[in-house]
Formats: C-alpha cells, sequence, structure tokens
C-alpha cells in the first residue's frame, strides 16, 4: 500500500473516513495558504476533526509514525504558517466551528477553534458585548488562527492583540495530550503560563481546539478625523504627543506620501498630492467623553503642523474618511503588477526613521516604496511594488529593511509571523533566546511533528 | 575546604568578594521570606549580582557544579518562592536598583530588576506616567520579583496584571545564556513568547535581570464610593451588573459579614454590623467623566439591593472610604493570634457561591473564616482565624477550600503563586498540563538548579 493510501486508511479508521480526505483535488486545495510566493508541498491527506479526541488521535497515530502534521485555520496567513511543505497531514480546524457559550455575566465567550473571528464578533455583539482584535483577515480567518499566530490588527494601539483576550485554552500535544492550560479567570498564577507560550507559535507546538475569549463592553460611540502633514516628521510628533496629551486613539492609521499619490490617483478622493503624510484618528469610549478627546487629538496634530484637518459629522462622513486607507490596497497593485507587504514594527519614535529608511533602500535598488499602516503602535507596512523581472533586487531590498527595523530596535514581525518566509531574519532579532526557543520545541514535540520547518529549522 | 567555602571562594573570584557573603548573619537573614510557615534551609552563601553579567558567571558555577539557586527579589512572597531550602545560593537582585531610562515618547520604563516597584511608580509618576499593577507589597518589593510571580493588586481589575505591562525582558538561563526576549513594541510576533512564560515562573527558569516595562498616561481623576449591601448576592449582583453597565471600575473590593463586623468593632467607622457584604467602587479616567461613572456604578448597586450609598465629596472623604479596607488587615488579626490568607479566584458570577462555601468550611472545622479581596477580577482572600492548636484543622479547611475553589473553576492562586505552598493542589487544576510544563523546566533547566523545589517537584 502506498503511504498516503496506508495513511487515509489508518486515521480514517481512528477518527471516521468522512472526516479524512485524500483525493488530488482536497489536497491542493489544502495545499497553500495566502503567502505570495504560493503553494509549497502537497500533503498526503487532509482531516477535518470534531472535537479534541479526534485531534488527539491524529496526533498520537502522526506521532508514532513520524507523520508531519499542519494545522490549518482558514488559510489566510501570509508567512507560509499552514502550508504543508513535506507532505503529510494538513489538520484543518473548520469543522470545530461552534461558539459553546457566551458568558454575559463574566464577560466571556467559549468558543472551538474553527469558528470565524468575525462570526464570533457578530454573535457576541448582539449581546453588548466586543471581542476587539482585528487582523484585515478577519472576515474570513479563524480564533484558531489568529492565536496561533497572535494576530493583530488597528485597534491593536488601544485593545491590544489576540494573546491581550485569550485567557484560557484547550490545546492538544503532539503525544497526543488533551490539556486546558490558563484559567477563565483575569489573574491566574497557578504554575506555568503555558497558554502564552502556544499563543503566537504558529502550530509548532500543539494544535488549539478551544479558547475561552476575554470580552469587554462594546464602546458606546466612535469619532474618525483625518489630518495631513508637509512631511513624516511632523505625522510621527503628532502621534507621540497624542499619547501624551493622554488620547489613547483607537486606530491611528499612517499613510506615506506615495501611499497618499496612490490612492488620489485612483480614489479621487480630493487628497492633496504634495502631502508627506497623512493620519486616520478614530476615537471611541463614552458618548460622554468622545468629541472631546477626538478635539483633543486634533488640537495635537495642528501642533504638530497639520495642513488639513478634517473632522467626520456623520456616518457618511466617516466612512468617507476611511476610504482613503480601504482603498489603498486596491490602489497600489494599479502601481505595479506584483509586490510584496512586510510588517515590520518599530516604537514610535522611530517611525520617521524607519520610513527615510525604507525610502533609501527603495533608491538603492530603484523600486517603489509604500508605507503605511499602524502608526500608534509602530507597525508599518512596507510594500515594495515592482516588476516580475525585479523579484532578485526586491529580496535583497526586503533583507536590508529587516536588518535596518532590527538596528533600530524593530522586530522583523509586528502581525504576521514567522512561518518559512521570515525564518533567516530571526536569529538576528532573538539573538541566543533561539536556542532556548529550539530546547522548548523539542521539549514538548521531541519529534518535531507539529507545522516542521516553519519558525526554525531544528 | 567546606562546601560551603568551596563555594564563597570560587563565586568571589568570578565576581569579586565585595558580591559574595557567606557569613552566618548574611546567610540567615536571606533564609526565609515573607510566607507565614517561617524559614526553610540557610543558604550557603548570598550573592549580590550588580550585571547580568554576573549572574551568568553565578548560575555557570553553580550549573556545572550542580548548586542550587535561588533568586530572590524582596523577599515579600507568600508561598515560600525565595526560600532556599536545600541550602546553595541566595541570588539576591538588590544591587540592580537603577532605572535606566524613562522614555517618555514611547511610554516606556527601562529598568533594573531589583529597582522596588513604588519607587518606579514615583519616578514614571514625576512624568505623568503611570505603571498601575500594585501588589499590597509595592511599597518594598521589587519589579523583578512581581514579574517572577506575576503580581497582581486591586487595580488589575481594569489595569491587567504585571505580565500586561512588560514588553522586554533581559532574563539569565541556567546555562549562563544572556537572553533579551520580547521586544519593546506593543506588537511583535517573532519566534516563541518566552517572555510570557518566564512571567510568573517563580524564578525556576531564568534570573531576571531588567525589564522594559509599558508605561500608560495617569488618569486624571478619580472617583470613590461605597456600597452596603444586606447580602452578599446582591452585593455580586450589583458587581456582574456594573461591567454590563460599561463601568469598569479601577478598584471593586468587596468586604464580607465577618470582615464589617471586625473592622467596625476595630476601626469605629460607623458601618452597620449587620450587613452582608460591603463594595468599595472606584473609577478613573478623563476628568469629565468620573463623575458620570461613579454615579452609573452607584445607580446598578442601588437596583441591586444597596441599602446604604456613600460617595466621597473631598479627598478626606476618599481615604474615609478606603479605611474600611486598610484597617482591614490589623482588625481581623485582632479576633484570633493566627491567620492564614488563601488568594483562590473565580469567575465574578461564582463569588456568592464561593463566599457560601467558605462558611460551610468554616462551620465543617468550627474555624472562623474573614472573606475580603477584589470582586471585580474575582479574587478573594479567604483568612481563616485560629488558636494555634487549631493548626490542623486549618490545614484540612485549606484543602477543602482549594478543593472546592477547582470544583468552581477557579484557581488556587490569583497573586501569591505556588512555590512550595501549593504544590500539592498544582495537579488538581492544571491537570495534565503539568507534564508539559515539567517537559519545559527540564528543557530549559535541565540540572534543576533554579529554585528547585517550587511549583512542581521533579
Amino acid at each position: 500500500m502506498k503511504r498516503k493510501d496506508y495513511i487515509a486508511k489508518h486515521l480514517s479508521s481512528l477518527i471516521g473516513s468522512d472526516k479524512v480526505k485524500s483525493s488530488p483535488d482536497f489536497c491542493i486545495s489544502y495545499s497553500y495558504d495566502a503567502t505570495p510566493t504560493g503553494g509549497r508541498g502537497i500533503p498526503d491527506v487532509v482531516v477535518f476533526p470534531e472535537t479534541p479526541e479526534d485531534v488527539s488521535k491524529i496526533l498520537s497515530f502522526a506521532n508514532e509514525e513520524l507523520i508531519p502534521v499542519y494545522p490549518r485555520g482558514a488559510g489566510s496567513g501570509l508567512t507560509g504558517g499552514a502550508a504543508p511543505e513535506n507532505g503529510g497531514i494538513v489538520l484543518t480546524t473548520e469543522k470545530m466551528n461552534k461558539i459553546i457559550e457566551i458568558d454575559e455575566d463574566n464577560l466571556g465567550v467559549l468558543t472551538e477553534s474553527g469558528v470565524v473571528t468575525y462570526t464570533l464578533q457578530q454573535e457576541v455583539g448582539k449581546r453588548g458585548l466586543f471581542y476587539p482584535p482585528d487582523p484585515s483577515s478577519y472576515k474570513y480567518s479563524t480564533i484558531g488562527g489568529n492565536i496561533a499566530e497572535n494576530a493583530g490588527g488597528p485597534r491593536c494601539v488601544k485593545y491590544g492583540v489576540t494573546k491581550d483576550y485569550v485567557l484560557q485554552l484547550e490545546a492538544v500535544f503532539p503525544d497526543g495530550t488533551i490539556t486546558t492550560l490558563g484559567a477563565r479567570t483575569v489573574k491566574s498564577v497557578a504554575g506555568y503560563n503555558l497558554k502564552d507560550l502556544i499563543i503566537g507559535s504558529e502550530g509548532t507546538l500543539a494544535v488549539i481546539t478551544k479558547a475561552y475569549l476575554k470580552l469587554i463592553p462594546t464602546p458606546e460611540d466612535v469619532r474618525t478625523a483625518m489630518a495631513i502633514f508637509d512631511n513624516v516628521e511632523e505625522a510621527a510628533q503628532a502621534v507621540a504627543d497624542m499619547f501624551k496629551a493622554k488620547v489613547i486613539p483607537t486606530a491611528l492609521e499612517f499613510l506615506d506620501r506615495n501611499s497618499i499619490v496612490a490612492v488620489e490617483n485612483y480614489a479621487k478622493l480630493g487628497l492633496p498630492t504634495d502631502a508627506g503624510g497623512l493620519l486616520i484618528i478614530e476615537v471611541d469610549g463614552y458618548r460622554e467623553i468622545v468629541d472631546i478627546l477626538i478635539d483633543r487629538a486634533l488640537e495635537v496634530c495642528k501642533k504638530a503642523g497639520a495642513k488639513t484637518i478634517k473632522k467626520a459629522k456623520s456616518e457618511k462622513e466617516r466612512k468617507e474618511i476611511w476610504r482613503a486607507r480601504r482603498e489603498l490596497s486596491p490602489a497600489i497593485v494599479q502601481l505595479k503588477p506584483k509586490k510584496i507587504n512586510e510588517d515590520v514594527v518599530v516604537q514610535r519614535s522611530k517611525i520617521p526613521e524607519l520610513i527615510k529608511g525604507t525610502y533609501k533602500i527603495a533608491d538603492k535598488y530603484d523600486l517603489m516604496v509604500v508605507n503605511f499602516g499602524h502608526a500608534g503602535d509602530g507597525n508599518i507596512h512596507v510594500n515594495f511594488m515592482f516588476e516580475p523581472h525585479e523579484a532578485d533586487k526586491v529580496e535583497s531590498a526586503v533583507r536590508d529593511l529587516f536588518r535596518f527595523t532590527i538596528e533600530l530596535g524593530g522586530s522583523v514581525s509586528g502581525e504576521h509571523g514567522i512561518g518559512f518566509m521570515k525564518k533567516e531574519f530571526l536569529p538576528l532579532e532573538v539573538g541566543k533566546a533561539i536556542e532556548k526557543m529550539v530546547a522548548v520545541k523539542k521539549a514538548l514535540d521531541p519529534n518535531n511533528i507539529l507545522n516542521p520547518g516553519k519558525i526554525f529549522d531544528i
């Protein structure tokens, strides 16, 4: 019997044949995620477990037979986290898609890991509750995938990242052990914090099957405004001063000069194409305070040198302001046939240096660069735009960008993770800590079956 | 040469004799922490490293010679975390006590681990910045100790625990490797989150030498009130409803009937001694909102059945309200010669059940129990008061309490950690996850030199 058939047959006997697919169409469909380099490897089988016990059986078998297992949420990752590089088993959580309990008394929700983030947000929203993390994939990515990647989003500047909302996890380790990690209480110091170790470990340590998430009351109201600056320094000054003025915005999105030009040419919003930086500022909270906060924020922008200021007076105007950000992705793909988007992150005060550095790198390689992103937390999406024949130059430019980011004390990934895409740069950033990460991996996954080849090679 | 002398001599040659003390007075002074059971074991030497390199040399030596090392902040822990049970080396961080940089642009502070939490709060406060975690030991405990125990405090209900403020750590592993874990940015997903694994690991995985902490702007204003209820159910209902009314209080302290009686008899505050529950409510934030919030909170209390409501109209009245909580510790020690304080935590909705459970347990063993604590996050300090000859009964009562807390889905420790005091109960709470915790310990401290015998035995 072929290995593929053996695996499929054995798994079918363990969890039921309806949960095991090995036909070419399934295997090809699950061979890639949203990473721009495309697919890498085709799995032997795709499994659709419905319970932690199913997951436990799959992992125990794979662990004994040394078969790689690639956990997968919605496959929306951008660094290859779900790519089955060495064949084996793709384990998709899509059938574990029930919201188990919304706990209004304790502001929490117990959910299976395959639930789509947007679905969960809608359901808890009906009870006046709010799950803040908002990666741009939130309409299709899953809670489990968000947890495995510790997903961020624009709102993180005020509300924090996925990790800040996960109180408890059900996770299955490679030897099949089903565990509950963390507690449903805000405080708990009982033993090692394995929960936060699993969060962001990109499916390399355990498979997440359930999560108990912290919720907060839905903010009562929101205000949105735009401020346009002559140069990036002024915009960055406004960002820093806003926090000093005690305004923690819900979103603080930045567009650099190339972004402004691109979106204006594409969407004709009436933006000044000679501007050097644009901020979209959103504040939320109690209805009695939002006007006060947005005015404070705009006062800061004026003092920092903003030439144009626009405050949304209606939901229509609010949407209009957000168009500058929303139309950006379709706008920039008009510029060149290909793009690569790197989500580096630096401290807020280093944003001007980072932006200027990207211009220098782009000049060096004669490339176009477009920068935008979450200025409030220093997380800038650097987009190199290029023709297909320029791919090598872009690779060098990205390498320069990562080195420069690390020099600035920043991180090569604020949101997207390492996957296989950024493995080369992880040691540069974390130094000797990588030895300790590898030691942890070997302790929890001694046979290296879970998502092998991701984050680092061992 | 005696082992003690050999260790002292060798360490002196490595880091300088002024940083190594082995005289009996030093060794006895560092033989215990604040744990009520008193001292356990006397170290051979006490070392006072001043740099991460000193720490690295101490650990490398201890690791080769298999000498236990007990890291120590201020020794204010309550579960024996700093107790040198097997002799060896006590490593105190008290000489690493410099605040290195307050970063106003990025709202952060880089500090050595031996800095006292209160000192740090005062220093950043001068710049209008705020470090919220406030364990009751904050006036003498250290940042490093707070991180090692993931310390909490009353303000955590709104602001989160120590972990939520640590962005980056410098930590030295048992083999002497000096690492930087985490990033100075709010977002970072570069490799495993070892930072949050080290936080709360009670000095068993690495020695923390520096931390980069997140700060927030100091809240502009604060309002304080008190609400008194006939019974614990009403008080608990008010707690739950407050969050639904979108009021996240800065502090929400609860006193049960025995607490009210004890503090009234001691401090004569005019509290009704037939009340079943008392809440102290504090809100903070923008000056335009604090009055609105405290009124909302009190409206909730009234609806839940509060008989008496008192709103502080001045700083003097505010202090008066807080006396009910502050005088509680001196008040209850009047009741009986001995007490044991357990910091169990349950979900908010389970508070009435927990409190009633403690009364049942107290009845069973004919003991006095006094409950108070941080109702907002379900963290209740259960105090059994007893005569010296009742120690055995208390031990049984505590055992019942832990079992009952776990039955309620809670945690045996919200703030104090496991140390050697709660080792017996950790497996009850975390189940099979303990095997994975032990695997991580063995991977990062293969010779079991760092704080051996704490959290679990291996």
